[in-house]
């Protein structure tokens, strides 16, 4: 998997970071935090907690006690061993878009569908780039709502050998996918001890958790499988018009949900969760790949850090219709402060269109070739005797040229990325290959990609297990 | 005009520094540098340095001390003083794209003519992001060859009241621009105090500095208006497929031209250049906004800075053909270090396309939008109590909306940064604006933005001074 050992981009000062830490600790004193789950809020008591209707007033000291029996770092296994991923420290594991329910393809866009669902998993199997096909990759309309996360679940594991994400509709939908984990990785023992799947717990922002997520909170969390607790805050809407209002917001939020989880099964991992962008202020829309949501990037790969904790952010996040040059730019806004803040757990990495309304099938292939080049840039730069090729200099000399130097003829494979989408050809050469922007381009490789595709290798007997519980399961919710 | 005072990404150890400054001493003193001119020949001979034939084998302490003499900072004076640029520090300078023999606009892509000139020339005076429009925006094919020199620098004389590029394409050419400046700018006296003009000095890499380029170059340093002296660099062309011999023989040649500058005038202003990518090693074609070039940027920053220099590089620089998603990712992988590098001058900012073949009008209007968007993000974030904005927290608390509270109705008009160009409407009301991507919304930004034009007032007499020595030196050159 890919390791950031480049510089971290720090832009907080201590004085800075000094100023956060006592506004997150005034908003969980003296506001706090609602939870809407008696369960929860009866732990918080327990812990002596001040707790009022659903709302606890937290002491950040004690927050602070919570937050630091956490893991700092963490495996997630893939039922392909050489895929498993680590969470925390330089390592930055990559899972595609999460959650829209439409689809784009060329000029259709259209409600997404389970062969979509299953379309996007065989992209993200096939793309060494990405760690994890992700979860809710599009929410696939013609599949029966009560039992779909059953077919999400089986389609993840069974087309794909790397991790994938768990479903936190309900707490039923939670003990669903944790069951078929523990079919898929050999019983609950193997998953409690190295962890098989990650979960998105959302904050129902501002300062609330709301309880179907707490549900399925409480249910990885005592199954010792990570969650990313991430408080949703699109500044304007669900938090204040700045950044460190909202930056001290989400601290606030996300300490205490970690909280919560330390209370449930204290060192159980998690992962400190970020989601960050603004509004349009003249239409309400949401807005994203913005400077303002950039800058919140970097400052919360450092705040993690501040806090020792694994951290959530980033992706090829945009607000544009189409796979056009918006898309490109503002999904890079986002992207490259995703690799400078060092993030670890990268969502909505590949197919993002229309602030997450949309999968693209060509943004997908878009995103993961500017993946593919970050993944390049952020390698450290070895600089010694050989790398400056002295003797390439005293062949060639004034006015020569480099490619057929020896230097070059020994190292012209490998010595530069080779991008796979973009086009450097002539404009004669590109003519003459039907003048394809890199939409187009990017349509062709993903039917050639998809036509290429071959399931991964599984056990028969763990599928038939799989498909045996999905059929019981679908029976049961009488779907 | 813009001055960055973000910190700078810097990934340079002090060894690997140390590495560098070797690779470049054992270039500049065993292989040397040919310059074909004999006026530059006989300056370094009489400095000392071993002349034989037209190469100079440098001693590299000889250039340190040559380097020591040149201005970390200086001016450059636009006819409006309002928009005079500072050059060093944290200032960042932005100028077009600069030498496309072509022009694309909408599906069309034909020959540039001096009309396509203007129009760039009036549409870098439109946006304020741009503190120039450059110097050869694209090359007007339709204007006689001898003297389209003097056409395209009353053009950016008139029709922009910004700082110019000087002509380089011989010494005759830099007396007429620097002539032409003396008579807008009141005489040789103003300009010699402040100069008003910067020229781009080419380096015929590998290690030689041709003869029309060096007749520029003593004409502009001995009016002490400042050149640019770049080493033009495709890795596998002009340099060996390696990036840290490419940045070693990048300062050779570098130093090289300016030691010269301070041989031809001790103390003249001059800026350390850098134009630094890779060919694909399959095709020969070059490439840009590459991993590679990307990591040269930012060791080129702090490179210039290791040397107490100005520095330029950076651009929105891009291979594709069109104005796609591969045009806004290549460009922005770019631009974005150029900010974490903090370059100093900047050209190619906007307009460039098909590897600085084409200058296209789309292209232009979406690089202003991501130089805007850039230049929101690059400014150092307050964060004191105030902006924490406890108030708004304590107004909304829990699962509220921040949009009507006291503190956003403050703030709404101007907490965010506002684009241009980019959509973030729902996909309704998009569809109901004609579906346009960002390219055909560019497209009706640069017609309304030409329609809107108005040339900035100028002395009737100066105009008409410049008009009468264009139209005589046109007379003398026989077009």
């Amino acid at each position: 998997m890919f390791r950031n050992a480049m510089p971290r981009y720090e832009i907080l000062s201590e004085e800075a970071m000094a100023t956060l830490d006592g506004g997150w600790r005034r908003i969980v004193s003296e506001i706090g935090v609602e939870f809407m789950s008696d369960r929860a809020l009866e732990l918080f008591r327990q812990a002596g907690q001040k707790v009022e209707d659903a709302v606890v007033r937290l002491d950040p000291d004690f927050l602070l006690e919570q937050v630091a029996k956490a893991p700092r770092e963490f495996d997630v296994q893939a039922r392909n061993p050489a895929r498993s991923v680590h969470i925390g420290g330089d390592a930055m594991a990559f899972g595609s878009v999460y959650g829209p329910p439409f689809v784009r393809e060329g000029e259709v866009r259209r409600d997404a569908t389970m062969e979509d669902f299953r379309n996007f998993t065989r992209l993200a199997q096939s793309f060494p780039g990405l760690d994890s096909a992700g979860g809710v990759i599009c929410e696939p309309n013609d599949a029966p709502l009560d039992s779909r996360h059953l077919d999400m679940t089986y389609a993840l594991q069974t087309l794909t050998d790397k991790i994938y994400m768990g479903n936190v509709v309900s707490g039923v939908n939670a003990r669903d996918t944790i069951a078929m984990t523990e079919i898929l990785f050999g019983g609950r023992e193997s998953i409690e001890r190295t962890p098989a799947t990650i979960s998105l717990i959302n904050c129902n922002s501002p300062l609330r958790w709301d309880d179907r997520m707490l549900e399925a909170q409480f249910e990885y969390t005592s199954a010792g499988q990570p969650v990313v607790l991430t408080p949703f805050l699109l500044m304007g809407a669900m938090s204040p018009v700045s950044v460190p209002a909202s930056l001290a917001q989400q601290i606030a939020e996300a300490l205490s949900g970690i909280a919560l989880s330390q209370l449930i099964r204290p060192g159980a991992p998690l992962i400190f969760g970020s989601f960050l962008s603004n509004i349009d202020m003249k239409t309400g829309s949401p807005c994203f790949g913005t400077p303002e949501s950039a800058v919140g990037l970097l400052c919360t790969g450092q705040i993690a850090r501040h806090f020792g904790l694994p951290v959530r952010s980033g992706g090829g996040l945009t607000s544009s219709q189409t796979p056009d040059a918006q898309a490109a730019y503002e999904g890079l806004m986002t992207m490259l402060p995703t690799f400078l803040a060092g993030i670890n757990w990268v969502m909505h990495t590949a197919g993002w269109l229309e602030g997450g309304l949309v999968a693209g099938y060509e943004k997908f292939v878009i995103d993961v070739q500017v993946l593919d080049m970050l993944q390049q840039e952020f390698r450290p730069l070895e600089i010694d005797e050989a790398s400056l090729a002295f003797d390439a200099h005293d062949e060639v000399r004034h006015g020569g040229h480099f490619l057929g130097a020896a230097h070059t003829m020994e190292r012209f494979r490998t010595c530069f990325y080779r991008p796979f989408l973009s086009s450097s050809d002539n404009y004669e050469r590109w003519v003459r290959g039907g003048a394809k922007d890199a939409a187009a381009r990017a349509a062709d490789i993903c039917r050639t990609t998809l036509a290429e595709y071959e399931p991964p290798p599984l056990d028969e007997a763990v599928r038939e297990e799989l498909e045996a519980y999905v059929n019981r399961r679908r029976r049961e919710l009488g779907d």
